[in-house]
């Protein structure tokens, strides 16, 4: 990979606890010339901890701290969860982390890529992982597949650096999580605005849409095609529901 | 790599100080199915600590001691030295680990195969590396190239029992052309009742929709979902429509 593509991948921790972990991860990601570091609601003691540890490095002074997952990835078009799961029901595609790079080293070309690590106890919730795209699993055995996540991290990070002669996969133009977002937020004021949906089922079928969302290939293009849609729409509606009451 | 195989992968852990570092490495051992893991005149108590750790697994409780490296190696046909340096007048010769799994496997069908870790601080010596057939290095930054060694095990030992990539194709359950022909018709009913296409813009609309509908990769459970929405907003803006007229 490009030293300048390594500048396009993020390493977002979600809700960390441990600042030893904070900091291993720091760590591999200085050894792997990764630099955007960004942590999602983490123990704010864990947090300072490690950033004032002694020897803590550029990535962990720069490291940003988010509210939320979609604040996390707002600007990235590729959003990559880790699980140990090899099934539990997942909504999203699972690939064995040897299947990872190929396509994050196409789309870093184009934009931002985030990769997800969970608590240490519980991983990426369901609602973590509807912002991703898709899930990677590291393949381990099935008497200890938990991983260490400053090993899991570093074991990531050397796959996607890693040099290879890769075969080349087609750069997907996808939109960025943001502009995900605010279709998905447009379509929603819409499907409310139409009746589809029902006061007590929103939340649900708004996990649907985020989800077909990221799963399908949506570009910039479509995205802004499907916003003059859906406002056109919104507009329609309102203004007969208007002229009606 | 078959897991026969693995039974003939040892780790070395040469004058290791921190128990944790023991212990890390230990788990990433487990987590990959490695079993054979040795010790060089590791620091005593660090040892006890690192073997007494409450979850301290098989590994770690079967782990050998050893009161020389060559003691250690004595039964194996290959030794891999590992080291951070990229030249330091090695005598040995240095491979990148993507170049390792290769000879490592090749080996492990006919015998058993080290994998040696120097000290935390000084890392293997020129005397360790006597015994080592050729070294392995980590490709990392030059501005920090030393890696924690629970860290660097993980990676290790994912690099050699990585499962082959084999070129993916991706079994996408995509709509059928008919599905998708039924969804652009109702989507351009609802826009046409929406008041998006303009009478004279109807066919490049439909030409931009039918395009649009193809390149994204929509799968029969998102059409399915799809046309429930789209005919839900279709008989509001008809039923309010009808209603304001």
């Amino acid at each position: 990979m490009l030293a300048s593509d390594l500048r396009q991948l993020t390493v977002v921790l979600v809700r960390t606890r441990n600042p030893l972990n904070i900091g291993a991860v720091a760590r591999a990601m200085q050894n792997f010339g990764v630099r955007d570091l960004r942590l999602v609601t983490p123990f704010e003691a864990s947090f300072r901890e490690a950033r004032s540890a002694v020897g803590a490095d550029a990535v962990l002074r720069e490291a940003g701290e988010f509210a939320s997952v979609a604040a996390a990835v707002g600007d990235c078009r590729l959003v990559v969860g880790t699980t140990a799961a090899r099934r539990r029901e997942l909504e999203q595609p699972l690939r064995g982390l040897e299947q990872a790079a190929a396509p994050v080293h196409a789309t870093l070309a184009e934009g931002r890529v985030a990769l997800l690590f969970g608590s240490e106890k519980h991983g990426l919730t369901r609602e973590d992982m509807e912002h991703c795209h898709w899930l990677v699993r590291i393949g381990t055995e099935d008497a200890q597949p938990s991983m260490n996540l400053g090993q899991a991290a570093a074991v990531c990070l050397w796959e996607l650096t890693r040099p290879v002669t890769s075969p080349v996969v087609e750069a997907e133009a996808r939109a960025s999580s943001g502009e995900l977002e605010r279709l998905g937020s447009l379509l929603m004021e819409l499907l409310g605005a139409g009746g589809y949906t029902h006061p007590g089922k929103a939340a649900s079928t708004e996990a649907e849409v985020r989800r077909m969302l990221r799963r399908v290939n949506v570009t910039d293009a479509d995205t802004h095609l499907l916003m003059g849609m859906v406002r056109k729409l919104l507009w329609k509606l309102r203004w007969n529901g208007k002229d009606a009451g």
